[in-house]
Order: C-alpha cells, then sequence, then structure tokens
C-alpha cells in the first residue's frame, strides 16, 4: 500500500540532521556536510540517498562503524595526485576532501587523479561531481561498492556493488550533470519503494529464483540487481570496480562477515578546460551542444531532456514545496530525534 | 544473400596495405602504424573496424580528406596535459601521438589528458588503450563522431554521431579492454551486415519512419542508430560529445556540407597505478576480481566474459586461420591494388 508523503520545508531538516549528528558525536562542520549532501539530495529527487539516511548513518554510528570525528589522511600524493585513507569517518568527509584535492589540483595544473579507500558510504557522487563542475571543472568520480547486490551480465546471483560512475562539466547555465548505478537501478531506489509501499517495474530486479519481479521487498531476500544495458553497462560496472576498488585499495567481491555496510572506494578525476580550448569556449560549445540536442526532434509529444535538468527542476520546486519523507520513515527519524533528546 | 567470405594471412594483408598507403603518398612510418591498427581490428574481431577501411581511407586521401604526410602538432602543453592539432593527417597517427604523450606524461607524473582536434577517423579505439595498458597504465578515451547517425534518447532522427568509449587496465594477463559506440552498434557494424548480405537485429537501428527493421541498408537511406541502455547510454554519448568536441574543439553535430566524413575529437586519460596502490598490487587485485567475476554462476550452460577476452581469443585464432574478408570487399581490393600498380 502507498504511504503517505509528509512535506518538510529543507531549512527545518537540515537543521534537525545537524542535531542528529552532533548529538552522536560528530563535530559540527562535519555533521553540517554530511546533512547538506543528504538535503540536497533530496531536494534534487533522488530521495533514496537522501534524509532517510539520517536513521542508517545513526545507526553505523552507534555500531560503530563510521567514525564521526575521524579525519581523512593523505597517505601520497603528488602535484597532480592524491591517494587519501578516509579512516572509516562519514564517507561524506572523505569524498569532499577527495574532490577538493582534485579540484584544487587540477585549476593549479590541468587534470588530477585522487583515489581513497577505507571509506563510508559517501551517499549521491553528483553532489561532489557538481561542486566540481561549479567551480570551472569537468568532475569525473568512479566508484566502487563493497557489498554485492548485482549480478554480471550472462550471470546469476550477486557479485558486485551497484557501482556508480558520475560526470559534471560546467556549462555557465546549471551543470551538466550525469551520476547513476550502473545496475539498472540503485539498490536505495529499491529499498524507497519498500519504505513508500510501491510495486517496481519488473526489469529492476530479480528475484531469488532468478525471476522478474514488481515486489521490492524480494532483493532483501536473495533477489539481486542487474547491470544497465546488456554487456555495454557490465563493463561500466567493472571498470567501476577496478578503478574504485583495485587501485586505491577497497573492499571489493564478496561481503566481509564483519565490517561497515555500504563501503565505497572513490577515484576521483578533474579537468580544467584552460588547458584546452578554455574555460569560456568549452562552456560555450556546451551549452550548444546541449540545447540543440534539447531542441532536436522528440519521439510523440515528448520532451528530450538533458542530463541534470531534472534534477535542477526538482530542486527549484521542492525549495518551495518541501521535502517529500514517507510517513514511515519520518516517524522513525522522530523517535531518533526523541532518543537524542533534541528539542527543536 | 550471405557473401563468401576469404580468409587471409595478417602477414600478406598488412604488406599489402602499407603498399597501398605508400603508393597514395603515405611516409612508410605512418603506412605502417594505419595498416598495424587496422590488421589488429580485423585480427581481434572487429570486422568493422578492419581491413575494410583500406577502401575507405584511400578514397579519402584521393578526396584531399585525408593528408597521409600530415604531422600532428602540439598547440597547447602543461605537464599534465597537451593539446594536439592533428592537420588532417591520418586519425591513427594523431591518435596514436595522443596516447604516446598521454603515456609518457602519466609515467613522469600519474596522470595526464590529451586532446586532439583535426582529427580523421582513428579506427578502433581499443588499439590506443590497450597500448597504454601493456605499458603498465589505465588509459581510458572519450571520443566524439563528427558525423550524426544517432538519435538522442527519447528522439527522433540522427541528431549525435555513434561516440565511442573505450577503457583499458593492465592485468599482468591480457589487459581488460572496454571499447564500444555509445550507440546500440557502431555505424561500421552495419555497413558490414551490408557488406555482407547479413540481416540485423531489428534493436540496432530504426527506418526513416522511426520503426525497427532488420535491413541494414535502411541505415543508408534516412534510418538511424539508438543510443544505447536507455537514458544511462544517452549520458555517456552526451559525455562523449562534450568530452571529445567541446574540450578539444572539434567539430559536432550538424554535418558541414563539406568536409572529411566521420571525423573524431579525442580526449586520452592516462593513469599509472604507481600514484596509487602501486602497478603490481593493482594488477594483482584486478585479476583476482576478474577471476572471481568470471568463475560466478553463470545463466544456464553460458560462460561470463571478461571484456577484452572475446578479443584476444579471436586474435589467437585468426593468427593461424587468416582474416575473413567478404569477398565483394575483397574484390575492391584487389582492384585498387591494381590501380595502383601494386605487384605483391
Amino acid at each position: 500500500m502507498k504511504k503517505k508523503l509528509i512535506h518538510l520545508p529543507a531549512g527545518y531538516v537540515r537543521e534537525l540532521g545537524v542535531r542528529i549528528f552532533t548529538a552522536l558525536g560528530a563535530p559540527l562542520p562535519k555533521a553540517e556536510l554530511v546533512v547538506e549532501t543528504l538535503v540536497e539530495a533530496s531536494l534534487t529527487g533522488h530521495d533514496s540517498h537522501g534524509v532517510i539516511y539520517f536513521l542508517r548513518y545513526a545507526e553505523r554510528i552507534r555500531k560503530g562503524f563510521i567514525r564521526p570525528d575521524a579525519e581523512p589522511m593523505i597517505v601520497r600524493e603528488s602535484t597532480s595526485s592524491a591517494l587519501v585513507d578516509g579512516c572509516w569517518g562519514f564517507g561524506q568527509v572523505t569524498a569532499m576532501r577527495v574532490m577538493e584535492l582534485a579540484a584544487e589540483k587540477a585549476l593549479r595544473g590541468v587534470v588530477s587523479a585522487v583515489g581513497a579507500y577505507n571509506c563510508n558510504h559517501i551517499g549521491r557522487l553528483g553532489y561532489y561531481t557538481s561542486w566540481a563542475a561549479r567551480r570551472g571543472l569537468i568532475g569525473l568520480m568512479f566508484v566502487n561498492v563493497g557489498h554485492p547486490m548485482v549480478s554480471v551480465y550472462g550471470g546469476v546471483g550477486r557479485v558486485l556493488g551497484t557501482n556508480p560512475f558520475s560526470a559534471s562539466a560546467p556549462t555557465g547555465d546549471d551543470p551538466f550533470l550525469m551520476d547513476y548505478a550502473t545496475s539498472t537501478v540503485a539498490d536505495g531506489k529499491v529499498s524507497w519503494a519498500i519504505a513508500s509501499g510501491m510495486r517496481i517495474p519488473s526489469h529492476w530486479i530479480r528475484d531469488k529464483n532468478g525471476r522478474p519481479t514488481e515486489d521490492p521487498n524480494e532483493l532483501r531476500e536473495g533477489g539481486w540487481l542487474l547491470p544497465f544495458g546488456g554487456h555495454k553497462g557490465y563493463c561500466l560496472q567493472l571498470l567501476m570496480e577496478l578503478m574504485g576498488a583495485a587501485l586505491t585499495g577497497s573492499r571489493s567481491g564478496v561481503d566481509p562477515e564483519i565490517g561497515p555496510p555500504s563501503t565505497n572506494g572513490i577515484l576521483a578525476i578533474a579537468i580544467n578546460p584552460e588547458g584546452f580550448v578554455g574555460l569560456e569556449a568549452f562552456m560555450k560549445r556546451s551549452r550548444e551542444i546541449l540545447r540543440m540536442v534539447k531542441e532536436s526532434k522528440a519521439e510523440g509529444d515528448g520532451e528530450i531532456l538533458i542530463p541534470g535538468d531534472p534534477e535542477w527542476e526538482t530542486r527549484r520546486r521542492r525549495l518551495e514545496e518541501g521535502i517529500p519523507i514517507p510517513e514511515p520513515i519520518w516517524n522513525q527519524i522522530l523517535k531518533l530525534k526523541d532518543e537524542l533528546s533534541i528539542s527543536l
């Protein structure tokens, strides 16, 4: 049954989130960053990677999987690169440090690559890559998830993680932004369907016997996700594993019996257009290309969308209408608020 | 009707190719490189990008689109990057220069990005990325094709090129190698089906009225290719356009009335694992991951393939059995040989 949605102003949700994570031991700037990324995910329509994680991260802090005060450490560095030990702090803190380092190096040089390991769940990749794009850089992020949920092409059962990829580029308008799991959908979208009491399209998952199903709960009962786009999506899924895990020393393959859930290995690349045609020329050309695509002929009465457009549009709408949260999730968040004696 | 295949030893085809291009004005080393990439494409099973191009490049040289003696020129350079003017020489000569520069810079530093414009058709991307992988680097290539043949997601008609992407990584064994058009298939695979007198799967192309068809000739009569993998493949298709064309200043969008066919804008990235976990550790971990994937449970009686495996296997077989060429193509090549008074 479809669950009722509560709509809450972003400012209120943000303040509540910061109070929750500081109450759980996070220093204020770290709590603010984590909450900012989750609220931005909700605002841009990626509910599966948004406010719902207040609950999950709280649980992971309590279990010791997330060390809320841990500071990422650079263990290896060159002019154009770095390798960062996330020290099992918030994944967001590690990912932001990675992208900041990459941006700094690409703004000074032209291109940079920064990796990280011992890194918890970093949330929505688009936050970091579009952050770089708003600073005039092309940002790429190759990520593996150390938690098998996805079959490989031609295979059955869980072998690799949902291994997301994101790229963002400055255009002078809102950035071009692509950001997706290399599985048919992100695991979180199935969780969101469960939390919202919704059915899912039958091509998203297989049940434990390998059969298509519209019941999202089957994923929690031995089912699995599939790579998107046949063998071509499968290639990307593997590339994320090699770049995110093998290159950085992050966890890969079968789930360890003990350890944080959904760890992420990260490899970020930043490219400064000033080393090529120049930023202004790059943005002008990109706008022309994207406009040409957007104005090309659509099927039927449809509309051609540019990657990023739905996100930025949803963000504008939700800033006015509030963030929608399924009632059961909101009730759990309120329960957590009470447990932590937060008055707001 | 399916056409007869002639099988020819790689060595003979190679020598014939070099004689053809030198007769058409190419300096020996450039002719050798171009032919090497085409013969390697045929050997690894990518017939659509192989020996068939002896004919097309010959035609383009005669029309003045390819300048067989042109040398690529670096127009902008930093420690980690370069922008190359291909000067409308052979695309292969430009692409190889790009990858050599990228490799040199990544071996000295850790990461590099090199772009090129005024660049003719470069053939199979995997040649360059796997060349980098065999030198201990991860090689990525983002390419746009300045010749619209592919619709965009949700759209009808030709908007962008087949915009291929390739990534290759060293493993200690044959490299991991992914290399594909971001369209359902490469344009050349349809040409190959036409040359071989074969039908094609109905999801490859649309006819000029937007209907699925199994007749490859429909692509030459106003039809178009589609991006692979729905909106996720479409995002990659656009990323190739921004990286390959907007960043380098290469041709994009509608075909100019006059100009070389199938131009390529290139952005190559090379990453040196020594800046991260180290090359040996990276290769060991990659082998473990790929073995784990390969040995995971397959559907039915199937087998899990690793990207690159089919290529390297086909190469070993064809080195023994020869390169298969449809008789009509071979006859055209023999005609060209006679026109150029080549005795072999």
